[in-house]
């Protein structure tokens, strides 16, 4: 069995041994394209490595013929090795490696020779960090050796080499090997070893890559970019990473082992104008490699005394708006098909050219920070309450929000302001999902925010603020900055344009919107929404209508309640007729009230205070002490499993009787001003299919009262898995089906969101003990394995029924894979979400176009 | 088609056309015994008629030519009818009927003649009550015309028939019908129709009874108990309903068409002296009824002019302790076997043996009424903390502990106390599940009780009572009274212990216990338990130890935490090698702590309360604000879906660790002691297979550490649905699984058992949305389907997968024949349960023992 293979000219199913960067060496070397002569260790001996501890029978002697027949092929250079990772995916850079491999008194000298003392001192001192960087030698006492000048450049001028040599010895209780073959041999088996260091093993567990792959290992010839001035190191691309215009760009520095900053040149302009030979020769070699690899590509070179030599060549990383242009401009050019284009973008990283975000390179360290609820970054004036940002944004001032939480009373200033900080409540909390609901940037549940409402001033952890000062929060990390930070606003992108046009054309599922206002469901439309999948009518519950609300939860005269809901009903009217408007001729489901009813009374403890301030003023109290006794009336210890969705309407029937009242009351008038209202009504956490058909039966007697016949869609949300267990006892009784998937994460899980994400979620994902965010991305094995029992049952009893996805993961990339393998109809998404949805749909039907559909998970 | 029989001699195959009353009728006169003359009427009569609304063609026909042949065959008698529903399943009384049908000016004449003219208007009186309740005329006007004696009795002196006739007539808006046949078909057609009246369906939805069977009807002359004083009515028994002593009993009642009472004489001593032929003729009837049914018969007879017509028999209604002592008794005697022995006995019944109650024929009304928390009945002094209970039940008083709620503070108090009664929380509240455990009765959630602990008062609604005042809780139906009224206490019974000793014979389940101390589980041994199958720990962090517990979750310093966990490890060897050498030879399951820690601090409130208190008076309250610091971090929006079991062993090892330490070092002691402890640890709430493998990491490491090498089997709680979904992962590295049904009930059907109970649950039962609570019953279809799934992939990857059930459901019978079905190897139940679950699961395995176990639900 063969371990090592010449980079030259190997045997073609030898390839698959040689790991990324051993493969791309080969093939560049086919391609003439001058390399390092080298040779690459197979990763089936990295395997046997780790299962025994030592290299497998034969592998070392491989080696050793291999350095050997190197160091006769060319006499004329110093014998010293560059040893480097080669595994199968991205994750060299967690791997070890050494450089300069072969440094003892003959190499030395003949470096000094090849080059010049100083040069020679200066590998070596490279050389002895990287052993003492493998041997892990604490980094402070090596730094107390070196020189400000060698930390900072490790090719730079030498000092004590032997001092550094010393403590690696005295730290590592090992002597240092003098020969190269000994030297080789503990940087190969460094490697080996680090693909079970505990980063390699997080890596490969987030990316679900197998612990049992290996690392193979490539090991050519040092070439010197630091050797004279003729020399340097540079990083070339085959287009602009930053915005993908089609020219190659780069940095070369001169007399360096490595380029001395990251940021490119456009067209790599500073080596054109010193080398115009190398960059002409650089600039062939990079539309040859674009030619054959179909892609933007990225070299690592450095140039020795005038010769060009390339390390490595890979697919380059690029910007997400550049990503896009690239992706359309070669599928225009016949490059790659539009199908290819579309696979080739990470839905994900859409979301930075969508929001506006903080200025690349703005210098700013966050003062805290706090959960990320709403993408996107704004900078204004604090202000905190909801009345002054509403005034504020009328006389045209920025302004962020600031409070402890918001509630349905907030709605208006969460609209106005620019952006929304909280310092309590998660990503489900009401200005989370309001925020989302409005595009406005939000962070949520920042412990360190504390707001004094009296005294008109806020704490950042310990920076004290007042009402008007300046920040700045990114709604996509959490963070929140002091002052007014330059903020890059999302930009339309014509590429952007076509791409997703392109996805419309080959995706399945449909993509809809989470839309509650008809502004949102305007956007929405915008945005490419093909229907509003949820629109919560708790949101009409907001603002100035709380009072009316809380008049019909509050009072015991039957007719001042009939008053209250008359009110509320005709409000409603309004609500319906316009988002039916924006969305006419498409299906907008509308969701009957969800939350516990004590969400529209005011805080246990605000009502408490009130009333502990009024009587030590000595005022009348009767009227807080009836609210106090209701809000205690309406208090649960689980709210969330208590009395809310469908059992509200069981226990009160009178406010589902408003809502579809007035749902059909829009709807007649939609169709008498000649529009196309296409309604569809949801009743959210139902368990039961009795409670089902009691709301059934309730709407059908007030369409039939309704006189004309309407026609009215009416679904269920499978959002506890009692209802996904029994489904199709529900598809007999429903039109469609749609997953509240947040619900059904927390109930099948049993995790409150809300609490958990601080109390444990966090050290959870941070300890692999979850893979992912069960609230970000679909929880497959439970969650997932719900859906698809409650699809194959509803479906085989009810083959016309409409499936739908309404939680957070619908705008999940992952998650939509899911959706698309098993059958679902169309996922609904916050509006900014949807051109990744869009994208991640049209993905998962190219994707799954081969593989036989609903045949399961994976 | 026929539809009509008579009751003579009818073929064979027309029987089962019959309905149980017409079937008992045929039989009787077939053994000979003496009933009145008359035919029945096919249920399949009744199924058109409901259908259609008319009797089906040809039936009427049949009936006349019936009616007409009693009239030739019996021409001595006045031609009157009884008209009874004869329905399949005994709920004949909640269907219609009439008496006295035929009465005219004709036949009273002939009634006149035939005994007197009072006599015949008593008798039309008598009719003309069955036709207005018949017709829905209000009681209240029909109540206005009669006399005093007439209201009492029926067929008492007759007052104005003429007026009620007139009233009929005119709140029917109907003449009444003069003939015989034309009274006939509205009394049958009053009868069809009942079948669907609301009472009668919910009775069968209640009893899963299919809507669409409908009822026969019964039709046979009159005989009349009250024609002389050598006439008269009365019930019969084959053996003592009350005591199940083996001697017939009854009640008669002279010159009555129906007993004067529900209380029956030991031998029916009454008609043994009065009438010594008719009573040995009756028990004649009885012995050969006894022997043909192979059960207690009950019959109902009539006295008529000193002949004696039996109008009904049917298995006698008994008491638990009754049916008890008959079965045993039966079967020892070789009428029947100990399997059906043990199949007769309804095992909820059993409670009404195994409790105290208020004695029986106590007259006393309830104050109010709360849940039903822990059965049994108890009267004391009101006590108002847990502290009064102790040293009240030190000097021998007999106290009844009221609180707001009970905390684990309270537990020694629960102890000491005859009852608890609380005003808040439900029946998974501590003062609930602590009351269960140590079989004390409990009341809880009584919001009408109002406590004020400052002034020593209760309010109980309107009632104002002080500490010390006597009160009387039944914990078996929620009511709480005044005064200390008469308790019966539980008593044993030989022939309970016989039966349960046969039903453990025939069982297949093993029935364990819930026992948290080593009293509860002693108890439990003795009651039968095999082992005990959920030891709480958590109950070991209450009373005292709370304050090192506290130590524990609020110091931040490193070495203070440390001294308060070793304390807590001390004290929980003691505590687990007390409960290891109570169930000596038995297993064990400790269950790792499981609520969230904030219920081990103080209430937020009182914290705030006391931190106001302390503020107002200037002292220091840097304590207090710690303290509320705590509480503060500690609360959750939802904890029962928040930072609990496994979580918090992930989030704080500590823990977990103390616990598997304290419960190894327990295990030792015992082994030293020459016992046999069968430790297992069980984890809970465990939702993905990586935490259940870092606790049994922790485990193994103890164990090793332990240095002598113990065996302790290690199972997983399944309470959430992805925690069934996903068995498959966990049963490989389980040696057993335990189905914590009552979170998992909670978390599949979305609904908090302590917000739901109050707040909707009631209203659904009441409502038909679900047929049962799913916190005292298994949810089948939801839960169930879960189990079913979670075992079949548990046992696929580990055959020797060990199944348990402990939650409140493992002590259910309906349950309990779910779990001998889908293959559960063991169900735990609180003490006082396990007659009831023994009996249940020795039922659960005749019933399935024919049908093919493990083939699915029915």
């Amino acid at each position: 069995m063969h371990y090592v293979w010449d980079l030259a000219n190997p045997p073609e199913d030898a390839l698959r041994h040689f790991g990324a960067r051993g493969r791309s060496l080969a093939t560049l070397r086919r391609l003439g394209v001058p390399v390092p002569p080298g040779f690459a260790v197979s990763d089936v001996a990295c395997r046997r490595f780790l299962e025994v501890g030592e290299f497998p029978a034969g592998m070392w002697e491989e080696v050793v013929a291999a350095v050997e027949s190197l160091a006769t092929a060319h006499p004329e250079r110093p014998l010293l090795l560059s040893v480097r990772s080669s595994p199968p995916v991205a994750m060299a850079a967690l791997l070890g490696g050494a450089l300069h491999v072969g440094v003892n008194d003959t190499s030395l000298a003949a470096l000094a020779r090849w080059d010049s003392p100083e040069f020679a001192a200066r590998v070596r001192i490279g050389f002895l960090r990287g052993v003492a960087e493998a041997r892990r030698v604490p980094l402070h006492r090596v730094d107390a050796i070196l020189s400000a000048d060698q930390r900072r450049d490790p090719d730079g001028p030498a000092a004590d080499a032997v001092a550094l040599q010393e403590l690696i010895v005295e730290e590592s209780q090992r002597p240092l090997a003098p020969g190269v073959l000994d030297q080789l041999q503990e940087a190969m088996e460094t490697v080996f070893a680090s693909w079970d260091d505990e980063a390699a093993r997080a890596f490969r567990r987030r990316n679900r890559i197998s612990d049992d792959v290996g690392t193979s290992v490539v090991v050519h010839l040092m070439v010197f970019g630091s050797a004279d001035t003729a020399s340097g190191a540079g990083v070339a691309f085959s287009r602009d990473p930053q915005d993908g215009a089609p020219r190659p760009a780069g940095i070369f520095t001169r007399n360096a082992s490595r380029p001395a900053s990251v940021a490119v040149y456009p067209g790599l302009d500073d080596l054109a104008t010193s080398d115009p030979p190398t960059h002409a020769e650089l600039l062939s070699i990079l539309c040859d490699l674009e030619g054959a690899e179909r892609d933007m590509m990225r070299i690592d070179f450095v140039c020795e005394r005038g010769d060009l030599w390339v390390l490595e060549a890979r697919p380059g990383e690029r910007s997400a708006r550049a990503a896009v242009r690239i992706a359309v401009d070669m599928a225009e050019a016949g490059m790659i098909t539009a199908e290819e284009a579309v696979l080739r973008i990470d839905p994900d990283g859409l979301d930075e050219m969508l929001h506006a975000r903080i200025a690349p390179g703005t210098p700013a360290v966050p003062l805290i920070s706090g959960g990320a609820a709403s993408p996107g970054a704004a900078s204004g004036g604090i202000v905190l309450d909801a009345e002054r940002a509403v005034a504020a944004s009328l006389r045209g001032e920025a302004v962020i929000l600031v409070k402890r939480e918001t509630t349905p009373e907030d709605l208006a200033g969460v609209i106005a302001a620019r952006g929304v900080l909280t310092s309590h409540g998660g990503p489900t909390s009401h200005a989370a999902v309001a925020a989302r609901g409005t595009g406005t940037p939000a962070v949520t549940g920042a412990a360190a925010v504390v707001c004094d409402p009296e005294r008109r001033t806020v704490r950042f952890g310990t920076v004290a603020m007042s009402e008007g000062d300046p920040i700045t929060i990114d709604g996509a990390t959490g963070a929140v900055y002091a002052g007014a930070l330059a903020i890059e606003e999302a930009t339309a992108s014509s590429e952007l344009e076509k791409l997703l046009d392109w996805a419309d054309r080959f995706r399945r599922l449909d993509v809809w919107a989470n839309a509650d206002t008809p502004d949102a469901a305007a956007h929405a439309r915008r945005m490419g929404a093909e229907g509003v999948g949820l629109a919560r009518t708790e949101y009409m519950f907001s603002g100035g209508r709380l009072e009316v609300v809380r008049r019909v939860i509050l009072t015991d005269d039957v007719k001042e309640r009939a008053r209250a809901l008359e009110e509320l009903e005709e409000l409603q009217i309004g609500d319906f007729e316009r988002l039916l408007e924006s969305m006419d001729g498409l299906p907008v489901v509308v969701r009957l009230l969800d939350p516990p009813l004590h969400e529209f009374l005011p805080d246990r403890w605000e009502v408490d205070a009130a009333l502990r301030r009024a009587r030590e003023a000595g005022q009348d109290t009767s009227e807080l002490e009836q609210l106090q006794a209701a809000v205690d009336h309406w208090s649960e210890s689980n709210p969330m499993l208590g009395l809310r969705g469908v059992r509200l309407a069981v226990v009160i029937p009178e406010i589902y009787r408003v809502q579809v009242l007035a749902a059909l009351e829009a709807v007649r008038r939609r169709l008498d001003a000649r529009g196309d209202p296409r309604l569809e009504l949801m009743i959210p956490l139902v368990g039961t299919v009795e409670e089902l058909r009691v709301i059934r039966d309730m709407i059908d007697e007030e369409v039939h009262y309704a006189g004309r016949q309407l026609e009215v869609t009416v679904g269920t949300m499978i959002e506890l898995p009692r209802a996904a267990l029994a489904a199709a006892d529900f598809a007999l009784e429903s039109d469609f089906f749609s997953f509240g998937t947040n619900d059904l994460t927390q109930t099948t899980l049993g995790i409150s969101r809300d609490d958990a994400e601080e109390a444990f979620l966090r050290t959870y994902l941070e300890r692999g003990l979850m893979q992912r965010d069960p609230f970000t991305t679909l929880d497959r094995q439970g969650v997932g394995r719900l859906i698809e029992i409650a699809i194959e049952a509803g479906r085989s009893v009810n083959p016309g029924l409409v499936i739908g996805v309404c939680g957070e993961q619908g705008g999940d990339p992952d998650s939509i894979d899911f959706f698309d393998l098993v059958g679902v109809d169309y996922v609904s998404c916050s509006p900014p979400r949807l051109p990744v949805a869009r994208l991640a749909a049209a993905q998962a039907a190219l994707r799954h176009k081969e593989s036989s559909r609903h045949a399961g998970v994976p």
